[in-house]
């Protein structure tokens, strides 16, 4: 008998990026796929001492049932950082304690989108915002986007076209897949054209702190005057992924849904993690951390930069990112990302192809790749054998082409 | 600006529970309302030298990202407690660990649940499910229920009557509100009706280990030849609720749907509170933890039965649950719970009204009281105290009542 699933369920698909972090498990694969933070910079140590004082001290509160909004503490605690850190003026009764900003994306969707409503996105964004949002059976419409941003032409000419727009989906700071961080002017210019056409803005920011070359750039949220802004913030890369604590921030009329749909959801997230991330905020230095985890990442970045120049084959493109964990490739129009994958596991290494990231499909020649999960010496040793499958690839899509086409050599360039 | 938020939003509204815990969390308030587990049972120094070792032992996977499934030794170690504890014969393939099993009905209801398809459920059932699954706009069709479980030809007329019932949600197992345990008959007649008419049938089973009295049943999943049932286990209630970890059994076609709704939701349950619970079942006695905790309950729930025996008023009426952690009562049919409610507080105790445990309204002469989460004499006391706001409005009734109708007492059972 057939079991009868959700119309919903024809969308839904298993993420090229989860499937692949199965296959990278093996020690000797370098995995550059997923958006691994490096588990050597994890406050172990710390959690220990940590963990021991929250049970000892109120054990019984932290292992029962609590509010779905969150922990007090933590909340106040979240409020005080994104003022320190971003400038950001916010009170602790807007942030709303959620699991990973991955939940954040849930809820948002869950509160604002029927089917057939339009979310407006960059292209490409990340893979997991269309899994979470797609199963509320929105249209995804794609603006174009450079390396500033999106272009404010074309997000005007959506935002005109599109009656049903719910929100823009926006990732300001080193963008997952691309790295790239939008200028202030576009920041301005989004939120202008937000206002303008009523429209909520999805600040997702889990790379805001990770900055490592050039000047900082106000986050949405901290020249959200209409509060038309919902920020998404995580403690998974500051901190670490294992224990699921992110937050959403939005003024009050939002941030009510968004607790009542939590509610039915999960109840609330683990009191336990969040008292240790509101201990360790309280006992640690929150900047001296970041700043350590900074600088390991900023030489790994570095590195695979150079190992980019000095290894790939013309006619590769790579962004040039000053933060997060990810830098972005365009192959060759004619070579597809997805056929130069089991030839780089072959060898031991692994991407995602860039055509996950795109809700709407295409752009098969592009590749992610992360920075952050191996050391300087294993990412010149990835790149390499990257390089290696790639131009395994073009040699024959070469080969193909020549048969139809005249010879023009692609010009490279290792930054965008 | 006014935000439009999604159609199912005007379903969406703050559970009477979780609002009453706030109010409750008052020292000197006698909280029966809500569900919590007794604190001071909490393996509060167990889990400080299972961090450490955990941590120590590899610190660096229990605190990074990690499969959507769960953690594998947590998987192994729950199918073989199902299979243990319950005879349930389950693959660690069919497990997915969630946040609590609430989140269980979070995933259940977006996999099945298209808007206008129907849930069948007992008439009361479990408040949290409603807002779980209301969000993707079901229709709630409740079935006429007695002490032994549903009624078999009321959910059969339904079967036939609704074209498009999804699934029928169950509490089999000292329900929440009712504190009542289906019969043998009844389960396997709820299994025939079920597989005749090609439908699913969520078990829901966060008391199953709280037997005090009487002979264990059987599970619905321990009979489930056809791979029909959808089981909802949790360590809330046998450990903690602090650390949500829930899980959720189901035959592969149905699990892999909820693995990839679950990505979409928040990546994956917190790893190390997942490998904190895997290290409690392989290093301490899980068996002997439950025995410890019945006893207590099993103490706690008489001393509310005798209360009741000895305070409450003719006409009231209660239920004389063999586990679980709730009972239920009703009022004479014109008095209504909800008009209690502030008397009550008034008198620090607090219960929960129960029109809310109805998705169709109605029913508000009904309350449920929690034996769990209050020492035996605190029990005797809120119970005395509920009793006295009891009369003081039933009093009230009574005399509007006399105004226009012949004064028959109401018979006294305290049990059902």
């Amino acid at each position: 008998m057939a079991t009868t699933f959700a119309h919903r369920m024809k969308e839904v698909r298993a993420s090229d990026i989860r499937e692949l972090l199965k296959i990278t498990e093996r020690p000797d694969v370098i995995s550059m796929g997923g958006g691994l933070p490096a588990p050597e910079l994890f406050p172990v140590d710390e959690l220990v001492a940590l963990t021991r004082d929250v049970l000892e001290q109120d054990g019984a509160r932290a292992l029962q049932y609590a509010s779905t909004e969150g922990n007090a503490d933590l909340r106040a605690r979240i409020a005080a950082l994104m003022q320190a850190r971003q400038g950001i003026e916010i009170t602790p009764a807007e942030i709303l304690v959620t699991n990973g900003s991955q939940q954040g994306l849930d809820l948002t969707g869950k509160v604002f989108l029927d089917p057939g409503d339009v979310v407006l996105c960059e292209s490409p964004t990340y893979v997991g915002a269309i899994s979470a949002l797609r199963v509320f059976e929105p249209r995804f419409v794609e603006v174009e986007t450079d390396d500033e941003g999106m272009l404010p032409g074309d997000l005007e000419r959506k935002l005109i076209a599109e009656a049903r727009v719910k929100f823009i989906y926006v990732i300001p700071d080193f963008q997952n897949p691309s790295g790239r961080c939008w200028s202030l002017e576009r920041r301005r210019r989004l939120l202008d054209l937000a206002a303008r056409h009523g429209v909520v803005v999805v600040e997702d920011a889990p790379y805001a702190e990770l900055r490592y070359s050039g000047e900082p750039v106000p986050s949405l949220k901290s020249m959200d005057a209409g509060g038309l802004v919902v920020y998404l913030g995580t403690f998974s890369k500051t901190f670490c992924p294992g224990l699921r604590i992110g937050w959403l921030a939005a003024r009050r009329e939002i941030h009510e849904k968004c607790v009542l749909v939590k509610q039915g959801a999960d109840l609330h997230t683990s009191e336990l993690s969040q008292r240790l991330i509101a201990r360790f905020l309280a006992r640690y230095d929150f900047a001296g951390r970041v700043e350590a985890l900074r600088a390991v990442y900023r030489g790994r970045r570095d590195a695979m930069l150079r190992a980019i120049e000095r290894e790939m084959p013309a006619g590769v493109r790579a962004t040039r990112p000053e933060g997060g964990l990810f830098l972005w490739i365009e192959l060759p129009p004619d070579v597809s990302a997805r056929d130069v994958l089991p030839r780089a596991l072959a060898r031991n290494v692994a991407f995602v192809p860039g055509g996950s990231f795109y809700p709407n499909g295409g752009h098969e020649n592009t590749l992610r790749l992360n920075f952050s999960n191996q050391t300087e010496e294993r990412i010149g040793e990835g790149v390499g054998r990257l390089a290696s499958a790639l131009r395994e690839v073009m040699a024959e899509a070469h080969g193909k082409a020549a048969a139809d086409a005249p010879d023009v050599p692609l010009s490279r360039r290792a930054a965008s």
